[in-house]
């Protein structure tokens, strides 16, 4: 099957083989995103910050590297988008809160200093909505400027999905990484939670916060997660399964498990077909899939999830509790409603509650490790969100599709395969959580099948 | 046994009897602890910031509420220690480092948040030695100016243990809460790991950094444990076991197991015949002791503690790369050379040594739990120092009988009983994790039964 291709996308994976071999520089590469950037950035609008002088310097600096046969690392001379809710030493992080206007942290979030060690250029920061939970910025689908690019990493997806960089940083709380990018046409990664250091990314939910990464290709995707992972100290989980300066190699899934979730009943017509014909090339391809039409098994987990997972966010309202009760104490009406909303829902919670709620929140991660054994299933399948982009800015789109893989902890790809009318959305692959690089093989099968 | 008494401390807990039956109000409480101040700090110099001005508004507030009967909580009016690594909106917070002299935050630190909305008064930041693991700060111990108050939270330590303050905030990675504790005649408490939210305190190591308690009082501890739990959101542990407004009762703990570790061999004879003594006064109060000497199984617990527990270390310099290696290049030799050293050390590291000193640590917590249950033991009993506070204030001691319960991540609570010298040390008591309230149960029974 020849699925949909985003024609925008420019990747540093393919670009970088050519600064070993000089034919190209990173600063050859940088002017190619210069050009695209000068093109539709007045239409896509995903920058907050954006200093060219900076990066052009930073990309001499890199090619010189090359030149002596030097770099830093696979990624040095890559131009990264980077969220503006990561602290940067140099430009401002101003969280899309007019309650950060200007604000300057002074050093580099962890994830931001493990790029810049290994070359990266780091020069802007992209558009997100309010604290990554709250009212969307200025950010336009790249595909249809009337329409949400996604959020709440509305930026960076718009910035890679929109050709005018190669990979860029968000993250993920609920579906903040996997929706934007598959809105976007991009590819979305979200790894196990606590994969990578969180360090100076403004905190949502302890223990819901996923750093993520949106790339044009599942290559430069991985390029930077490794780059993320190895040598910049980690929160306890060791290290990304699968980190190293060369991907893991395509492995064809065995059995996949075809989730339907509520996301199911929000769906359209041709969103239902265009993923009903994925499936069909996937078995065509000699994947079996099972699903809760074929296996009760698979029908009562998709059962227990749907009973538990409004859970997910009360945990994510328990654990705002700081810093936005204080913001809201000292910001007021600067704070967006929804924040306000979400602090009232945290309210009426007592600790026993959201005891429960991790306890509840612990079983189903073991019921989806069991249910992937029992099934001798690679990993599910589903959709990267309930269609196409839907028309207006002022709402990112539902969750439904994405919260699962938020809540479980779980590794999860957006692969840009499919779309309908003239807007592109993604095939979701989510793994069991810690085998982060076997979901890359399986992804990486399933690309080069359908491209 | 009539055990060491601290005369200088000065308790919050008893105090604030008084306040509900308005014969003393939290404004007379801080008008006692300013009195000790202006006796005491020029000697301690246990601050860095002190507001008094503030104190008294805040401590007038406080008053007020008690006298409407509608105190924020049972620590309404407590003055608290702040170490000056946690975030406070109107202090700055210096770190202990000149490459923070004057920094501000901007806003509270969880922790600060919470005792805030309790009604705690916020109004001091106290000496932490250089980033809480670096060079030592002008801090002396209350009993002999000479010798040190202990690191690395050596301000709020000696002001508890100096009677100018019922209690304060430390943290300790490695030893530098219960050991300053040890050293300043005071209660310490370090909770099972991550039981605090710990966000808005500057990082060391993410999986070693527990946020703790120094109090005159196991009360005093334990009151202001309770409000750092309840209603603030946490990083996904639940919450403090036996967080409550009223502190778990005394229950005397059936059987402990006394633990030596490599600290044994560092103890003169006097330390040695006072830890004895102490554990001879537990048996004839009923309790049941066991040691290496008594048990294979404790032994092989003592040997397997001392071939691994270097690797705390190994693992908290591969954890400091963020932020330290980025504070190294830019701020130099501002940086102390311990902090050098221990990123020298991590650059030999590969994530793959870093993830096996993660497997080992999870085998010796699981090794621990099964040591307990095996021998229907309540608790460890072992020392909360290498004896008492060593001459000279550079180096603020051994951490050798404290590495152990920061490497396990299981709840300790340092108790004030024993001295050599007019110089004070603590008891140790160590629980399983997850296990704090039990545990504090135990350490109430031990200080009624000694004092």
């Amino acid at each position: 099957m020849q699925a949909w291709r985003n024609p925008h996308l420019v990747s540093y994976a393919q670009a970088a083989a050519a600064f070993a071999t000089r034919e190209q520089t990173p600063r050859d590469f940088l002017e190619r995103c210069i050009a695209a950037i000068e093109a539709h950035e007045s239409r896509i609008q995903a920058f907050v910050s954006l200093d060219l002088k900076m990066a052009r310097a930073a990309a001499d600096a890199s090619s010189k590297r090359w030149r002596a046969g030097k770099p830093l690392s696979p990624i040095d001379g890559c131009p990264v988008a980077i969220k503006d809710i990561m602290a940067t030493a140099d430009l401002p992080t101003q969280m899309g809160s007019p309650a950060f206007q200007g604000w300057q942290s002074g050093q580099d979030a962890a994830c931001v200093h493990a790029l810049r060690r290994g070359g990266a250029l780091i020069f802007n920061k992209t558009v997100t909505t309010e604290f990554a939970i709250g009212f969307s910025g200025p950010t336009t689908n790249p595909f249809n400027a009337r329409h949400t690019p996604g959020g709440s990493s509305s930026g960076t997806a718009a910035a890679v999905g929109g050709g005018m960089l190669p990979v860029g940083l968000g993250t993920q709380t609920q579906g903040s990484t996997l929706r934007p990018a598959s809105f976007c046409g991009a590819v979305g990664f979200k790894p196990t939670l606590h994969a990578f250091n969180t360090a100076g990314i403004h905190p949502l939910s302890s223990t819901c916060d996923h750093l993520g990464v949106i790339g044009a290709t599942l290559e430069d995707t991985w390029m930077i997660a490794s780059q993320l992972s190895l040598g910049i100290g980690s929160p306890g989980y060791g290290f990304l399964n699968g980190a190293a300066a060369t991907p893991p190699v395509a492995v064809q899934p065995h059995k996949l498990v075809v989730l339907h979730t509520r996301g199911w009943q929000e769906i359209d017509e041709p969103t239902r077909n265009a993923f009903n014909a994925t499936l069909r090339a996937l078995q065509d391809a000699g994947i079996e899939l099972v699903s809760e039409d074929e296996d009760p098994r698979v029908q009562a987990f998709e059962a227990a999830l749907e009973r538990d997972i409004d859970g997910a966010l009360d945990i994510v309202a328990y654990e705002m509790q700081w810093p936005y009760r204080d913001y809201i104490a000292r910001f007021g009406r600067q704070i967006g409603k929804r924040i306000h909303g979400l602090i009232k829902r945290a309210n009426v919670m007592v600790p026993a509650d959201y005891a429960a709620l991790l306890e509840t929140r612990q079983s189903a991660r073991r019921h989806a490790r069991e249910l992937l054994i029992t099934l001798g299933a690679d990993a599910f399948v589903t959709l990267a969100s309930s269609g196409p982009a839907p028309r207006g800015r002022k709402e990112s789109g539902s969750r439904s599709f994405l919260t699962p893989a938020s809540w479980l902890g779980f590794p999860a790809f957006a692969l840009p395969l499919m779309e309908s009318g003239g807007l592109p959305f993604g095939l979701q692959l989510m793994g069991a959580d810690h085998l982060d690089g076997n979901l890359f093989a399986a992804a990486r099968w399933i690309m080069r099948e359908f491209t």
